[in-house]
Protein backbone atom coordinates (compact mmCIF):
# COMPACT_ATOMS: atom_id res chain seq x y z
CA UNK A 1 0.00 0.00 0.00
CA UNK A 2 1.48 3.52 -1.26
CA UNK A 3 2.22 5.62 2.26
CA UNK A 4 0.20 9.00 1.87
CA UNK A 5 3.49 10.24 2.66
CA UNK A 6 4.72 9.39 -1.03
CA UNK A 7 6.94 11.93 -2.10
CA UNK A 8 4.84 13.47 -4.90
CA UNK A 9 6.98 14.87 -8.13
CA UNK A 10 7.86 18.58 -6.77
CA UNK A 11 8.09 20.16 -10.00
CA UNK A 12 9.68 23.93 -10.30
CA UNK A 13 7.43 25.75 -12.35
CA UNK A 14 7.30 30.04 -13.55
CA UNK A 15 4.57 31.24 -11.98
CA UNK A 16 3.62 35.05 -12.34
CA UNK A 17 2.10 37.54 -9.49
CA UNK A 18 1.42 41.07 -9.65
CA UNK A 19 0.45 43.79 -6.99
CA UNK A 20 1.93 45.15 -4.27
CA UNK A 21 0.30 42.62 -1.65
CA UNK A 22 0.83 39.69 -3.73
CA UNK A 23 4.65 41.03 -4.38
CA UNK A 24 5.46 41.62 -1.04
CA UNK A 25 4.40 38.64 0.08
CA UNK A 26 6.65 36.36 -2.15
CA UNK A 27 9.87 38.53 -2.32
CA UNK A 28 9.08 38.62 1.35
CA UNK A 29 8.86 34.35 1.87
CA UNK A 30 11.34 31.89 3.07
CA UNK A 31 10.43 29.49 0.40
CA UNK A 32 12.65 28.50 -2.27
CA UNK A 33 11.43 30.54 -4.89
CA UNK A 34 14.19 31.72 -7.99
CA UNK A 35 12.99 35.00 -8.82
CA UNK A 36 13.12 35.29 -12.61
CA UNK A 37 12.28 38.77 -13.72
CA UNK A 38 10.36 41.90 -11.94
CA UNK A 39 8.82 44.26 -14.79
CA UNK A 40 8.13 47.49 -13.32
CA UNK A 41 6.27 50.54 -14.51
CA UNK A 42 8.60 53.40 -15.04
CA UNK A 43 8.29 56.19 -12.57
CA UNK A 44 4.98 54.07 -11.46
CA UNK A 45 3.33 54.77 -8.43
CA UNK A 46 4.82 51.33 -7.03
CA UNK A 47 8.57 53.41 -6.84
CA UNK A 48 7.10 54.93 -3.68
CA UNK A 49 6.37 51.61 -1.54
CA UNK A 50 8.91 51.88 0.89
CA UNK A 51 8.44 47.84 1.15
CA UNK A 52 8.54 47.48 -2.05
CA UNK A 53 11.71 49.68 -2.40
CA UNK A 54 13.61 47.78 0.44
CA UNK A 55 12.48 44.31 -1.08
CA UNK A 56 13.71 44.90 -4.49
CA UNK A 57 17.14 45.81 -3.83
CA UNK A 58 18.31 42.46 -3.61
CA UNK A 59 17.02 41.88 -7.42
CA UNK A 60 18.64 44.73 -9.50
CA UNK A 61 19.61 41.70 -12.55
CA UNK A 62 16.27 40.56 -12.56
CA UNK A 63 14.18 44.36 -13.33
CA UNK A 64 13.02 45.83 -15.98
CA UNK A 65 11.79 49.29 -16.15
CA UNK A 66 9.11 49.51 -18.97
CA UNK A 67 8.00 52.90 -19.99
CA UNK A 68 3.90 52.88 -19.92
CA UNK A 69 3.61 51.50 -23.66
CA UNK A 70 5.39 48.67 -23.39
CA UNK A 71 4.12 47.91 -19.74
CA UNK A 72 0.76 48.22 -20.63
CA UNK A 73 1.12 46.55 -23.63
CA UNK A 74 2.53 43.37 -21.98
CA UNK A 75 0.06 43.69 -19.00
CA UNK A 76 -3.11 45.15 -20.48
CA UNK A 77 -5.64 43.09 -19.06
CA UNK A 78 -4.09 42.77 -15.24
CA UNK A 79 -4.67 44.99 -12.52
CA UNK A 80 -0.80 45.08 -11.69
CA UNK A 81 -0.51 48.28 -9.59
CA UNK A 82 2.58 48.78 -11.91
CA UNK A 83 4.64 45.66 -10.60
CA UNK A 84 4.59 41.85 -12.10
CA UNK A 85 6.92 39.23 -10.88
CA UNK A 86 7.90 35.84 -12.74
CA UNK A 87 9.55 33.61 -10.29
CA UNK A 88 9.96 29.73 -10.54
CA UNK A 89 9.19 27.83 -7.75
CA UNK A 90 7.06 23.95 -6.66
CA UNK A 91 4.15 25.15 -5.12
CA UNK A 92 3.29 22.02 -4.12
CA UNK A 93 5.16 19.80 -1.43
CA UNK A 94 4.92 16.58 -0.12
CA UNK A 95 3.14 15.81 2.96
CA UNK A 96 5.22 15.19 5.96
CA UNK A 97 4.78 13.70 9.59
CA UNK A 98 2.90 14.88 12.00
CA UNK A 99 2.74 12.76 14.82
CA UNK A 100 5.39 14.69 17.02
CA UNK A 101 2.62 17.39 16.25
CA UNK A 102 1.03 18.63 19.59
CA UNK A 103 -1.57 21.12 20.15
CA UNK A 104 -4.31 23.11 18.44
CA UNK A 105 -3.14 21.74 15.13
CA UNK A 106 -5.44 22.11 11.84
CA UNK A 107 -5.22 20.86 8.41
CA UNK A 108 -7.76 21.51 5.72
CA UNK A 109 -8.70 19.19 2.89
CA UNK A 110 -9.67 20.75 -0.40
CA UNK A 111 -11.65 18.39 -2.28
CA UNK A 112 -12.92 19.43 -5.70
CA UNK A 113 -12.47 22.62 -6.15
CA UNK A 114 -11.22 23.76 -9.16
CA UNK A 115 -12.92 26.86 -9.40
CA UNK A 116 -9.60 29.74 -9.14
CA UNK A 117 -11.75 32.38 -7.85
CA UNK A 118 -12.82 30.07 -4.99
CA UNK A 119 -9.32 28.03 -4.52
CA UNK A 120 -7.32 31.32 -4.54
CA UNK A 121 -9.95 32.61 -1.72
CA UNK A 122 -9.25 29.21 0.65
CA UNK A 123 -6.01 29.65 0.77
CA UNK A 124 -6.12 33.24 1.79
CA UNK A 125 -8.67 32.53 4.21
CA UNK A 126 -6.74 29.54 5.83
CA UNK A 127 -3.59 31.58 6.05
CA UNK A 128 -5.32 34.44 8.16
CA UNK A 129 -7.27 31.73 10.30
CA UNK A 130 -3.79 30.46 11.23
CA UNK A 131 -4.23 26.86 9.25
CA UNK A 132 -0.83 24.89 9.11
CA UNK A 133 -1.16 23.09 6.05
CA UNK A 134 -3.77 22.99 2.83
CA UNK A 135 -3.90 19.26 1.35
CA UNK A 136 -4.97 18.79 -2.00
CA UNK A 137 -5.47 15.60 -3.93
CA UNK A 138 -2.85 15.35 -7.24
CA UNK A 139 -5.49 15.52 -9.63
CA UNK A 140 -6.25 18.98 -8.72
CA UNK A 141 -2.36 19.80 -8.19
CA UNK A 142 -2.98 21.30 -11.89
CA UNK A 143 -5.60 23.78 -10.68
CA UNK A 144 -3.03 25.31 -8.71
CA UNK A 145 -3.08 28.26 -11.53
CA UNK A 146 -1.35 31.33 -11.51
CA UNK A 147 -5.21 32.78 -11.30
CA UNK A 148 -5.51 30.96 -8.07
CA UNK A 149 -2.18 32.41 -6.73
CA UNK A 150 -2.88 35.84 -7.48
CA UNK A 151 -6.69 35.68 -5.88
CA UNK A 152 -5.00 34.43 -2.72
CA UNK A 153 -2.78 37.97 -2.81
CA UNK A 154 0.70 36.18 -1.84
CA UNK A 155 -1.22 33.69 0.81
CA UNK A 156 0.20 31.18 -1.02
CA UNK A 157 4.20 31.93 0.35
CA UNK A 158 3.11 31.35 3.71
CA UNK A 159 1.11 28.84 4.15
CA UNK A 160 2.18 25.03 3.04
CA UNK A 161 0.22 23.54 0.38
CA UNK A 162 0.60 19.50 0.02
CA UNK A 163 -0.29 17.06 -2.44
CA UNK A 164 -1.21 13.90 -1.97
CA UNK A 165 -2.11 10.64 -4.14
CA UNK A 166 -5.31 9.79 -2.57
CA UNK A 167 -7.51 11.62 -0.54
CA UNK A 168 -8.89 8.34 1.72
CA UNK A 169 -5.12 7.00 2.51
CA UNK A 170 -4.28 10.46 3.33
CA UNK A 171 -7.63 10.28 6.27
CA UNK A 172 -7.29 7.18 7.67
CA UNK A 173 -3.20 7.73 8.13
CA UNK A 174 -4.05 11.16 9.42
CA UNK A 175 -6.15 9.81 12.26
CA UNK A 176 -3.34 6.88 12.84
CA UNK A 177 -1.35 10.64 14.15
CA UNK A 178 -4.02 11.08 15.85
CA UNK A 179 -6.24 13.63 13.87
CA UNK A 180 -10.09 14.15 14.11
CA UNK A 181 -11.54 14.92 11.13
CA UNK A 182 -14.46 17.13 10.36
CA UNK A 183 -16.17 17.47 6.70
CA UNK A 184 -18.17 20.19 5.78
CA UNK A 185 -21.54 19.09 4.00
CA UNK A 186 -25.10 19.38 4.52
CA UNK A 187 -26.20 15.55 5.30
CA UNK A 188 -28.79 14.41 7.18
CA UNK A 189 -26.46 13.14 9.76
CA UNK A 190 -24.51 16.72 9.87
CA UNK A 191 -24.18 18.57 13.35
CA UNK A 192 -24.62 22.44 13.27
CA UNK A 193 -20.95 24.29 12.59
CA UNK A 194 -20.86 25.93 15.81
CA UNK A 195 -21.50 22.15 18.15
CA UNK A 196 -18.01 20.76 16.85
CA UNK A 197 -14.91 20.84 19.16
CA UNK A 198 -12.34 22.15 16.60
CA UNK A 199 -9.45 21.47 19.27
CA UNK A 200 -6.22 19.85 18.57
CA UNK A 201 -5.62 18.26 15.64
CA UNK A 202 -7.81 18.28 13.21
CA UNK A 203 -8.40 18.25 9.50
CA UNK A 204 -11.29 19.96 7.97
CA UNK A 205 -12.42 18.97 5.01
CA UNK A 206 -14.60 20.91 2.24
CA UNK A 207 -15.54 20.36 -1.62
CA UNK A 208 -16.73 22.53 -4.07
CA UNK A 209 -20.43 23.58 -4.61
CA UNK A 210 -21.21 21.28 -7.40
CA UNK A 211 -20.10 17.92 -6.65
CA UNK A 212 -19.40 18.42 -3.07
CA UNK A 213 -17.16 16.11 -0.75
CA UNK A 214 -16.07 12.67 -2.74
CA UNK A 215 -18.60 9.88 -1.11
CA UNK A 216 -15.74 7.92 0.46
CA UNK A 217 -13.60 10.57 1.53
CA UNK A 218 -17.04 11.76 2.99
CA UNK A 219 -17.52 8.27 5.14
CA UNK A 220 -14.32 8.31 5.86
CA UNK A 221 -14.62 11.35 8.30
CA UNK A 222 -15.27 11.62 11.97
CA UNK A 223 -17.86 14.36 11.97
CA UNK A 224 -20.28 16.01 9.87
CA UNK A 225 -20.43 19.71 10.20
CA UNK A 226 -23.58 21.77 8.14
CA UNK A 227 -23.88 25.51 8.51
CA UNK A 228 -27.94 25.89 8.42
CA UNK A 229 -29.12 28.18 5.95
CA UNK A 230 -31.72 30.65 7.11
CA UNK A 231 -32.40 31.20 3.90
CA UNK A 232 -34.68 30.18 0.49
CA UNK A 233 -30.35 29.29 -0.74
CA UNK A 234 -29.67 26.11 -1.47
CA UNK A 235 -26.27 26.83 0.20
CA UNK A 236 -23.10 28.99 0.84
CA UNK A 237 -20.70 29.45 -1.32
CA UNK A 238 -17.45 27.12 -0.64
CA UNK A 239 -15.12 29.85 0.48
CA UNK A 240 -17.78 31.67 2.98
CA UNK A 241 -18.49 28.13 3.99
CA UNK A 242 -14.92 27.67 4.79
CA UNK A 243 -14.15 31.09 6.26
CA UNK A 244 -17.15 30.47 8.59
CA UNK A 245 -15.81 27.10 10.00
CA UNK A 246 -12.49 28.33 10.02
CA UNK A 247 -13.19 31.58 12.17
CA UNK A 248 -15.14 28.99 14.63
CA UNK A 249 -11.81 27.35 14.82
CA UNK A 250 -10.10 30.30 16.11
CA UNK A 251 -12.94 31.59 18.04
CA UNK A 252 -12.41 28.18 20.26
CA UNK A 253 -8.82 28.23 20.30
CA UNK A 254 -8.86 31.73 21.84
CA UNK A 255 -11.96 31.74 23.89
CA UNK B 1 -32.50 68.07 6.75
CA UNK B 2 -33.33 65.21 4.38
CA UNK B 3 -34.82 62.03 5.88
CA UNK B 4 -32.95 58.87 5.05
CA UNK B 5 -35.92 57.60 4.65
CA UNK B 6 -36.04 60.04 1.43
CA UNK B 7 -37.29 57.92 -1.47
CA UNK B 8 -34.75 56.98 -3.83
CA UNK B 9 -35.70 57.16 -7.60
CA UNK B 10 -36.44 53.23 -8.15
CA UNK B 11 -35.53 52.70 -11.72
CA UNK B 12 -36.52 49.59 -13.90
CA UNK B 13 -33.78 48.22 -15.89
CA UNK B 14 -32.92 45.78 -17.83
CA UNK B 15 -31.13 42.85 -16.73
CA UNK B 16 -29.97 39.77 -17.53
CA UNK B 17 -29.15 36.43 -15.32
CA UNK B 18 -28.28 33.13 -15.99
CA UNK B 19 -28.07 28.61 -14.58
CA UNK B 20 -30.29 27.00 -12.95
CA UNK B 21 -29.95 28.24 -9.30
CA UNK B 22 -30.19 32.22 -10.19
CA UNK B 23 -33.03 31.47 -13.11
CA UNK B 24 -34.79 29.09 -10.48
CA UNK B 25 -34.35 31.98 -7.28
CA UNK B 26 -36.06 34.54 -10.08
CA UNK B 27 -38.50 32.95 -11.36
CA UNK B 28 -39.68 31.85 -8.03
CA UNK B 29 -39.21 35.18 -6.17
CA UNK B 30 -42.39 37.05 -5.35
CA UNK B 31 -40.52 40.94 -6.11
CA UNK B 32 -42.19 42.50 -8.74
CA UNK B 33 -40.26 41.44 -12.22
CA UNK B 34 -40.89 41.51 -15.20
CA UNK B 35 -39.68 38.24 -17.40
CA UNK B 36 -38.89 39.73 -20.87
CA UNK B 37 -37.08 36.45 -22.64
CA UNK B 38 -36.42 32.96 -21.75
CA UNK B 39 -33.75 31.60 -24.07
CA UNK B 40 -32.87 27.78 -23.09
CA UNK B 41 -30.77 25.93 -25.32
CA UNK B 42 -32.87 23.52 -27.45
CA UNK B 43 -32.58 19.84 -26.17
CA UNK B 44 -30.47 20.99 -22.83
CA UNK B 45 -29.86 19.39 -20.09
CA UNK B 46 -31.61 22.09 -18.32
CA UNK B 47 -35.08 20.97 -19.85
CA UNK B 48 -35.04 17.79 -17.84
CA UNK B 49 -34.78 20.51 -14.55
CA UNK B 50 -38.11 20.06 -13.15
CA UNK B 51 -37.74 22.52 -10.82
CA UNK B 52 -37.46 24.82 -14.24
CA UNK B 53 -39.66 22.96 -16.49
CA UNK B 54 -42.40 23.73 -13.62
CA UNK B 55 -41.27 27.41 -13.18
CA UNK B 56 -41.39 28.55 -17.27
CA UNK B 57 -44.73 26.61 -17.76
CA UNK B 58 -46.36 30.37 -16.89
CA UNK B 59 -43.87 32.20 -19.53
CA UNK B 60 -44.55 30.58 -22.83
CA UNK B 61 -44.31 33.51 -24.86
CA UNK B 62 -41.05 34.67 -23.62
CA UNK B 63 -39.25 31.36 -24.19
CA UNK B 64 -37.34 31.28 -27.30
CA UNK B 65 -35.82 27.82 -28.05
CA UNK B 66 -32.24 28.72 -29.53
CA UNK B 67 -30.05 25.79 -31.60
CA UNK B 68 -26.66 24.96 -29.90
CA UNK B 69 -25.24 27.20 -32.74
CA UNK B 70 -26.86 30.36 -32.28
CA UNK B 71 -27.24 29.57 -28.13
CA UNK B 72 -23.73 29.43 -28.09
CA UNK B 73 -23.04 31.95 -30.48
CA UNK B 74 -25.08 34.54 -28.43
CA UNK B 75 -23.96 33.70 -24.83
CA UNK B 76 -20.27 32.02 -25.74
CA UNK B 77 -18.62 33.59 -22.84
CA UNK B 78 -21.18 32.82 -19.89
CA UNK B 79 -21.98 29.42 -17.62
CA UNK B 80 -25.30 29.28 -18.80
CA UNK B 81 -25.85 25.95 -17.99
CA UNK B 82 -28.42 26.44 -21.20
CA UNK B 83 -30.67 28.89 -19.85
CA UNK B 84 -30.80 33.04 -19.43
CA UNK B 85 -33.54 35.13 -18.73
CA UNK B 86 -33.50 38.58 -19.11
CA UNK B 87 -35.83 40.71 -16.66
CA UNK B 88 -37.06 44.22 -15.83
CA UNK B 89 -36.80 45.00 -12.09
CA UNK B 90 -36.00 47.80 -9.84
CA UNK B 91 -33.35 46.12 -7.84
CA UNK B 92 -32.61 48.82 -5.07
CA UNK B 93 -35.45 49.97 -2.69
CA UNK B 94 -35.99 53.22 -0.64
CA UNK B 95 -35.21 52.60 3.42
CA UNK B 96 -38.39 51.87 5.10
CA UNK B 97 -39.43 52.11 8.62
CA UNK B 98 -37.64 50.43 11.46
CA UNK B 99 -38.99 51.79 14.11
CA UNK B 100 -42.03 49.18 15.05
CA UNK B 101 -39.43 46.01 14.32
CA UNK B 102 -38.41 43.97 17.66
CA UNK B 103 -36.25 41.31 18.21
CA UNK B 104 -33.26 39.94 16.52
CA UNK B 105 -33.30 41.97 13.09
CA UNK B 106 -30.02 42.57 11.27
CA UNK B 107 -29.26 45.07 8.65
CA UNK B 108 -25.94 45.01 6.54
CA UNK B 109 -24.26 48.59 5.33
CA UNK B 110 -21.58 48.28 2.70
CA UNK B 111 -19.71 50.95 2.24
CA UNK B 112 -17.15 51.19 -0.82
CA UNK B 113 -17.42 47.42 -2.66
CA UNK B 114 -17.83 47.60 -5.73
CA UNK B 115 -15.82 44.91 -6.59
CA UNK B 116 -18.65 42.56 -8.78
CA UNK B 117 -16.95 39.54 -7.05
CA UNK B 118 -16.68 40.56 -3.49
CA UNK B 119 -20.22 42.18 -3.46
CA UNK B 120 -22.24 39.56 -5.22
CA UNK B 121 -20.77 37.25 -2.60
CA UNK B 122 -21.75 39.68 -0.02
CA UNK B 123 -25.39 39.45 -1.09
CA UNK B 124 -24.90 35.66 -1.21
CA UNK B 125 -23.48 35.15 1.93
CA UNK B 126 -26.20 37.84 3.71
CA UNK B 127 -28.97 35.94 2.98
CA UNK B 128 -27.95 32.60 3.77
CA UNK B 129 -27.17 33.92 7.11
CA UNK B 130 -30.62 35.51 7.44
CA UNK B 131 -30.15 39.33 7.21
CA UNK B 132 -32.79 41.50 6.48
CA UNK B 133 -31.34 43.51 4.79
CA UNK B 134 -28.30 45.45 2.58
CA UNK B 135 -27.88 48.80 2.56
CA UNK B 136 -25.81 50.68 0.24
CA UNK B 137 -24.93 54.83 -0.34
CA UNK B 138 -26.96 55.53 -3.49
CA UNK B 139 -23.72 56.78 -5.25
CA UNK B 140 -22.42 52.65 -5.08
CA UNK B 141 -25.84 51.83 -6.73
CA UNK B 142 -24.80 51.61 -9.90
CA UNK B 143 -22.39 49.46 -8.88
CA UNK B 144 -24.92 46.68 -9.26
CA UNK B 145 -24.29 45.13 -12.05
CA UNK B 146 -25.52 42.16 -14.11
CA UNK B 147 -22.18 40.60 -13.00
CA UNK B 148 -22.62 41.24 -9.28
CA UNK B 149 -26.69 39.78 -10.02
CA UNK B 150 -25.40 36.65 -11.16
CA UNK B 151 -22.29 36.06 -8.61
CA UNK B 152 -24.97 36.35 -5.83
CA UNK B 153 -26.91 33.28 -7.60
CA UNK B 154 -30.12 35.14 -7.48
CA UNK B 155 -30.08 35.47 -3.54
CA UNK B 156 -30.69 39.32 -4.84
CA UNK B 157 -34.40 38.02 -4.86
CA UNK B 158 -35.13 37.25 -1.66
CA UNK B 159 -32.70 40.03 0.37
CA UNK B 160 -34.02 43.54 0.23
CA UNK B 161 -31.26 45.82 -1.06
CA UNK B 162 -31.64 49.84 -0.06
CA UNK B 163 -29.77 52.62 -1.58
CA UNK B 164 -29.64 55.61 0.38
CA UNK B 165 -28.06 58.96 -0.03
CA UNK B 166 -25.72 59.63 2.95
CA UNK B 167 -24.95 56.43 5.32
CA UNK B 168 -24.04 58.95 8.33
CA UNK B 169 -27.82 60.43 8.48
CA UNK B 170 -28.63 56.40 7.68
CA UNK B 171 -26.90 55.10 10.48
CA UNK B 172 -28.23 58.19 12.84
CA UNK B 173 -31.65 57.63 12.41
CA UNK B 174 -31.04 54.14 13.02
CA UNK B 175 -29.99 55.12 16.16
CA UNK B 176 -33.16 56.54 16.49
CA UNK B 177 -34.81 53.86 15.39
CA UNK B 178 -33.38 51.28 18.35
CA UNK B 179 -30.35 50.00 16.56
CA UNK B 180 -26.87 49.38 17.98
CA UNK B 181 -24.10 49.97 14.97
CA UNK B 182 -21.07 47.84 14.54
CA UNK B 183 -18.20 48.57 12.17
CA UNK B 184 -16.29 45.68 11.07
CA UNK B 185 -12.04 47.07 10.19
CA UNK B 186 -8.66 46.62 12.13
CA UNK B 187 -8.70 49.67 14.35
CA UNK B 188 -6.94 49.87 17.29
CA UNK B 189 -9.67 50.55 19.45
CA UNK B 190 -11.66 47.74 17.77
CA UNK B 191 -12.74 44.70 19.87
CA UNK B 192 -12.51 40.81 18.70
CA UNK B 193 -15.24 39.81 16.67
CA UNK B 194 -16.65 37.21 18.87
CA UNK B 195 -16.70 39.57 21.88
CA UNK B 196 -19.18 41.80 20.37
CA UNK B 197 -23.25 41.02 20.83
CA UNK B 198 -24.98 40.86 18.30
CA UNK B 199 -28.44 40.15 19.39
CA UNK B 200 -31.33 42.22 19.04
CA UNK B 201 -31.36 45.19 15.91
CA UNK B 202 -28.28 45.79 14.98
CA UNK B 203 -26.21 47.24 12.04
CA UNK B 204 -23.12 45.94 10.78
CA UNK B 205 -21.10 47.84 8.38
CA UNK B 206 -18.53 46.33 5.92
CA UNK B 207 -16.15 48.46 3.58
CA UNK B 208 -13.87 47.89 0.61
CA UNK B 209 -10.12 46.53 1.21
CA UNK B 210 -8.51 49.08 -0.66
CA UNK B 211 -10.66 52.36 1.07
CA UNK B 212 -11.94 50.74 4.01
CA UNK B 213 -15.21 52.36 5.65
CA UNK B 214 -15.35 56.22 5.45
CA UNK B 215 -13.61 57.87 8.69
CA UNK B 216 -17.19 59.42 9.22
CA UNK B 217 -18.98 56.79 8.99
CA UNK B 218 -16.57 54.99 11.23
CA UNK B 219 -16.63 57.13 13.78
CA UNK B 220 -20.31 57.24 13.92
CA UNK B 221 -20.61 53.66 14.79
CA UNK B 222 -20.94 52.47 18.73
CA UNK B 223 -18.95 49.48 18.54
CA UNK B 224 -16.07 48.31 16.05
CA UNK B 225 -15.01 44.66 15.45
CA UNK B 226 -12.23 43.39 14.22
CA UNK B 227 -11.02 39.67 12.68
CA UNK B 228 -7.15 39.31 14.44
CA UNK B 229 -5.05 37.90 11.68
CA UNK B 230 -2.95 34.62 12.50
CA UNK B 231 -1.10 35.36 9.90
CA UNK B 232 1.48 37.38 7.76
CA UNK B 233 -1.63 38.92 5.48
CA UNK B 234 -2.92 42.26 6.21
CA UNK B 235 -6.38 41.28 5.99
CA UNK B 236 -9.16 38.88 5.11
CA UNK B 237 -10.91 39.83 1.56
CA UNK B 238 -14.20 41.57 2.72
CA UNK B 239 -16.73 38.91 1.03
CA UNK B 240 -14.68 36.39 3.60
CA UNK B 241 -14.56 38.70 6.50
CA UNK B 242 -18.78 39.40 6.26
CA UNK B 243 -19.18 35.26 6.39
CA UNK B 244 -17.10 35.55 9.62
CA UNK B 245 -19.05 37.91 11.49
CA UNK B 246 -23.00 37.21 9.99
CA UNK B 247 -22.07 33.64 11.13
CA UNK B 248 -20.82 34.57 14.51
CA UNK B 249 -24.25 36.91 14.42
CA UNK B 250 -26.14 33.59 14.26
CA UNK B 251 -23.91 31.35 16.03
CA UNK B 252 -25.31 33.87 19.14
CA UNK B 253 -28.58 34.34 17.91
CA UNK B 254 -28.95 30.35 17.71
CA UNK B 255 -27.06 29.80 20.81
Amino acid sequence: MPNYRTKIKEKKETHQVYGTNSVIALLNSDQNYTIETIDILEKGAVLSNERIKELIKRYRPQIAYLSPDNFHGKYADKRTQGIVVSFLGDIVKTLPLFKEVVGNYCLLIVDNVTDPQNFGQIIRTAECAGVNGIIIPERNSVGITDAVLQVSQGAFCNIPIYSVTNLNQTLSQLKEDDFWSIAVENGIDAKPWNQIDYKGKIAIVVGSEGRGIKPLVLKACDFHATIPMQSKMESLNVSAATAVVLFERLRQIIS
